[in-house]
């Protein structure tokens, strides 16, 4: 959290607030109920809506769609109200989105997470998100509710696309540097907030907010560690819990796992907001609640500080002090934690912004150029195939995602939610490539994203038959929640994103019926899938290269990565060969039996971490001490070469594949990286230090001890292409290691 | 347990034996280790192998595939060996596995568990096993290998068939009788085996023996549950552990599960039997320990007392005594429990059996004749179709099923582990139908069970386009482990079964496209699955039939059930649309997204529970006090009535649909049933009383408590189709129910 300054004495404030004062600060507000009926702010709306002033404005600049300077006319508004017009003059954390970057009119769209993960680049992530974080504190915005520290291990569930991945020590990396480019910006303070706390990211059945199946050690080795390293390495200001339930227990009514896991074991000390209508879900959906009152008490009790968006629940929480059902003491500790996160971004001082800049900050060309390199970076060839594209006079561009405009962007980007296209500037691929490529450019569709119409299929296949090169562009446009209608058929053109759900992992419509079609075809063809969950291509395609959500200047990046500059793109998640497969992340734990199912193997068809250089890049060997200490982080370097006369990036992995303990630990996970540039000759050392808490896994007793005895690291150019492994003792007492520690190796490239 | 009867002084007899002595009773042997090389008992073999006696004798009949007599004999043999040429003259215990009847020649096959488990009728399992049992008893087994207590929510696990299905409370019935049938005998003493302890039924991905992720509620409320009930209804001899890890603690390793969980917190008082080979796992694939001795020491610790089939790493347990690795106390302490077992099944009393008697009691008619009806009563019509068959001229009985022999039988049967077809005299779907019905019957086999040939197709087609009805039996053939050659690929015909897991849910081969081209014919088709595992099938037939294994008589049972016996049978599994649908069954919890897929919907394509009868009966209403003590258990009656002129069988199931407390109940989940049988016109009377327990749910805490509150309990003709559903307040105290209780509905039928 950020550091306090001018800050009231919090407890006198606190002895001066009435109980309603207090609980005024536990809820948030939409701005809609602030305004009039044009939109502006008003202030006898808000005298009604707010009396006591606020604890969050909802969606500040995205929900009513405000251009940026009005948003952050209307952020200054509440706040001089909140100031002046309340009788402590407390001002309101307004908040915003922002997976893909600022979600509000202009808001500049970048690669949606799960592609920023696939950069395998936290530096330039870090970049991005203080570009971003300067969009949304352009408009007044105070609070930032991302980054998603889901693990993404079932990509049937909708939501896969917001997380970075399926491995906890990457997810770490880059939310770590995604907190610290929103909260270390030089404009005025912005929280960050880490969220679904927790499980979301393996939801049963890949289904909707589904309960969550996880013993005690894997919630605290999977599914919290990215939380824990980032509480201890980046300090953000919020987290959210999440919908689903844990082995039953919902998580918004959960002490034991907002109090007792989230800040006494994992050191949180911000503020708890919860997801949205999330606290009424405890009657509604959960059942473990009688009523919105009772799961106002629950909520509060088990640590959701703020209701958001609104007070649906949480308007009861008055009555329940005033009954005798809830303790005023818990209200207190509440709000306390708002009026300190609130000292400590400064709002106390001057909570108003400069709204002349807003419209500059929003949409910066700086942001742009950030999503375009990331865009480009987060590409992955699979299969490289024909690629780089080599000169061709003829290039035929097809499938239904080639001409992609919010067809590029991620769920919660602003003209996603809006089904708006024009909402911002999206480069096409197709566009992309003409503007890249000194080629003549034929596009044809193919088919559409969704519908069973072949009747484009001939013209495709005829257009790629005349051409030198094809690119067929396909994939899965991302969705929004309201796709699905009340009676929970979907409409739209969306099949992912939150809420959509799918069964099975091929390419949706007659997608697979086109890239046949193609194959047959004796111009080499690349498959470039654009889609933000890992889809299956069994196509006998040349090529293959995963796009994800590569966001407005999508066209552009992957343009330049299929053009010759070396992307470097990971593959962050296990693409399974089927549904049936699920889970066939790379992490997991060997078996008696056969690995594989009776018809096919049971490894994923592309594996963690996999991904081709356009360069030649030799890898190793892997440099390891005879022993390290089981308090000491583990040392261990390797230098890459690049062979080739060409540029290239090189992703060398660490894996561990065995360790000591009384746990049976995955057959190979990850615990380190570097993302490195390599001119053509060039040759860089890597040298990673690995904390001890990496390493130590948690004994029959949940506690975490690092144990001596034999140990394994091996050296990947991806999970399943180890090119190395060294074995060493683990010496020393086994090393306890309570919670609260990053587990973040520390890179060297030199 | 058994009561103990002329047991000396096991005390003293344990202060008397050397640690040699003691650690000799934690072992098995094989019986080929004590034969010549005829097989005939060879003392001075077994003077080497077991001088200090033994535990057990591993598969006494089955292993060597003695002929009923000669597996009596050497039983006999073995036992007078203990008795009169070791030191303290203990006797063995032999045992034998009897998933789906003895393991071994001559054995009678009856229906598989999960058919078992689908006649929804634990008195018919009950006889069943007491046959079973005196088959067993027969060869001088004193210890059967069953029941398994796993709960079948993967159905890409190839065991699934060996479980009583997904749901807790149908499981502890069915295991409960098969346990009473077992141990109650009137022959010789018989010892059952509860496993496989924990988790077993839910590997990760469905794949063999993988980890399973469960958080601490539903390891008790699902997992653990049978467990409980039968250990407190049925007091098995034994128990056996899983060779899977939960949340990375492999269960022969960990005393948590073992001695914490198993005996402390369920109650159980008898031996735990290793799975076989398990122990030697903890290092070979665990991990956990560095070397067999280590993982000899680990699972000695961790509760389990006996080592199967043999002393691969129990014969390092001396030396880790005597170098002061392992205290002496932790043999004495299994030693002593295996000396109480013995005492109990009163062997220190008489060891041998009449092995003149071996073979009458081995394939007893008695045992054939309830093979034939629970086959015929676990037949599971979901669409009846043209069904029962109405007096047709011809009937084409078509499918690579329908002439099946072993192919009818479930893993763990005698022919299926010899591969041998003549093993016993099984009958054949298409026989069955010959010797039942009175009709032409022509048969062509349309395809093979996996391969692609698709030449039988148009004649299947052409037999049954000229009959009056046309019956295919398609399905999948249960396995061997040994099926899977030594580099992972798979051999032979079996697609279920250990170690054969699969990714895909859809029938094998190209039965699909037989089914699709009997569809396409006029005459009315029947499609019959026998399946040990719940295959989905997509063709548009008339008709529906789940027949699971059915055993040596599946054909017979079949066959009068098809002709117009009401079978009764009800799936004790959900099927679900695909394994991308999975976990599909029906106790899921309820979320606040979409239940759905974006391209179809998520519940099961038939639901748990589900079947039709020939006969049109009237469910309920469900009568419902007012009120119930938490204490207390709850009064439920209702009435089923047949308005049809043919006898039939009634299935009313309670399902719990809404229950107090901190955790989110799953939507729907069993509590009780009935199976009733109903003359034309009648009308019964069920009352279910349904103890307190079987209402209550974990804690925040983990403590079983029973809270006050509204609750809803349905009726239904299945989990899908609920036809009444009634209100009441749970009234008292919380209630807190402490493990090693009785979940099981009292039934009554009048």
């Amino acid at each position: 959290m950020h550091a306090a300054d001018a800050a009231p004495a919090i407890d006198a404030l606190l002895d001066r607030m009435t109980l309603a004062e207090q609980c005024a600060q536990l809820v948030g507000v939409r701005p809609c109920d602030l305004a009039d009926s044009e939109g502006r702010f008003d202030p006898e709306r808000a005298a009604e809506a707010i009396p006591h002033g606020v604890g969050h404005v909802a969606r500040i600049g995205g929900w009513a769609g405000r251009e940026p300077r009005d948003a952050a006319a209307f952020a200054n508004s509440v706040q001089r109200f909140c100031r002046e017009e309340t009788r402590h003059g407390i001002p309101a954390i307004p908040h915003e989105e922002c997976l893909c970057g600022y979600m509000g009119p202009g808001g500049t769209v970048v690669p949606q997470a799960i592609g920023m993960a696939a950069t395998f680049d936290p530096d330039l992530l870090r970049a991005t998100t203080d570009a971003i974080g300067a969009e949304l504190a352009g408009i007044g915005c105070r609070q930032a509710l991302s980054p998603v520290l889901d693990v993404g291990r079932d990509p049937r569930f909708g939501r896969i696309e917001e997380t970075f991945g399926e491995s906890p020590a990457l997810i770490e990396v880059m939310a770590t540097a995604f907190v610290d480019g929103i909260q270390d910006g030089d404009g005025p303070a912005l929280g960050a907030t880490v969220k679904h706390f927790i499980g979301h990211g393996t939801p049963s059945g890949g289904r909707s907010r589904a309960s969550v199946s996880v013993g005690p050690r894997d919630l605290r080795a999977v599914h919290a560690r990215p939380f824990e390293t980032v509480i201890a390495a980046a300090d953000p200001d919020g987290a959210m819990n999440a919908y689903n339930d844990v082995d039953g227990r919902p998580c918004g009514g959960a002490p034991e796992l907002l109090e007792g896991l989230l800040r006494d074991d994992l050191g949180f000390d911000g503020t708890v907001v919860s997801d949205y209508f999330s606290v009424p879900q405890l009657a509604s959906v959960h059942g473990v609640a009688s009523d919105d009152r009772e799961a106002a008490r629950q909520a509060l009790t088990a640590g959701i500080d703020v209701e958001l968006p609104e007070a649906d629940a949480y308007r009861a929480l008055e009555a329940s002090v005033e009954s005798g059902d809830l303790d005023r003491s818990v209200v207190r500790r509440s709000c306390r934690r708002v009026l300190e996160q609130k000292a400590a971004l400064g709002l106390f001082a001057d909570p108003t912004i400069d709204a002349e800049r807003a419209s500059d900050r929003v949409g910066a060309e700086r942001t742009r150029q950030l999503a375009q390199r990331a865009a480009r970076e987060s590409v992955t060839i699979v299969e490289s195939g024909p690629l780089p594209i080599d000169d061709p006079d003829r290039i035929a561009v097809v499938g239904p995602q080639a001409d992609a405009t919010v067809g590029l962007l991620g769920d919660y980007a602003y003209p996603v939610h809006m089904e708006d296209p024009d909402a911002c500037a999206v480069v096409s691929p197709v566009e992309g490539l003409r503007r890249t490529v000194d080629a003549r450019i034929d596009h044809a569709p193919g088919c559409p994203l969704l519908d069973d119409d072949r009747s484009g299929i001939e013209e495709a296949r005829s257009v790629a038959a005349d051409a030198d090169l094809a690119i067929a562009v396909v994939g899965a446009r991302s969705g929004l929640f309201a796709a699905e209608t009340e009676d929970g058929e979907y409409t739209g053109l969306a099949s992912a994103g939150e809420g959509i759900s799918r069964s099975g992992l091929g390419l949706p419509g007659v997608q697979p019926e086109l890239l046949d079609a193609l194959a047959a075809v004796d111009t080499p063809t690349v498959a470039v899938v654009v889609a933000g969950r890992p889809l299956r291509v069994d196509a006998a395609v040349d090529g293959l290269v995963y796009a994800w959500l590569p966001g407005e200047r999508g066209g552009l990046g992957l343009a330049e990565a299929l053009a010759g500059t070396d992307p470097g793109g990971r593959l962050p998640v296990s693409i399974p060969r089927s549904a049936g497969h699920v889970p066939a992340h790379h992490a997991r734990r060997p078996q008696s039996g056969p690995a594989g199912y009776r018809f096919g193997p049971g490894d994923p068809a592309h594996a963690f971490g996999a991904g081709e250089s356009y360069a030649t890049i030799e890898y190793g060997p892997l440099e390891a001490p005879d022993a390290s200490e089981t308090t000491a982080p583990l040392e261990l370097a390797t230098t890459v070469t690049n062979v080739s006369d060409r540029p290239g990036v090189a992703v060398p992995q660490v894996y561990a594949t065995d360790l000591p303990g009384d746990r049976t630990s995955p057959e190979r996970e990850l615990c380190g990286f570097a993302r490195v540039d390599l001119d053509p000759g060039a040759s860089k050392r890597v040298s990673w230090s690995i904390p001890a808490v990496a390493l130590a896994d948690y004994d029959a007793d949940v506690e975490r001890v690092l144990h001596p005895g034999p140990a394994t690291i091996a050296l990947g150019r991806s999970s399943a292409d180890l090119v190395d492994r060294q074995s060493f003792d683990l010496t020393g007492d086994p090393a306890r290691l309570p919670p609260g520690r990053d587990h973040r190796a520390t890179v060297t490239i030199e």
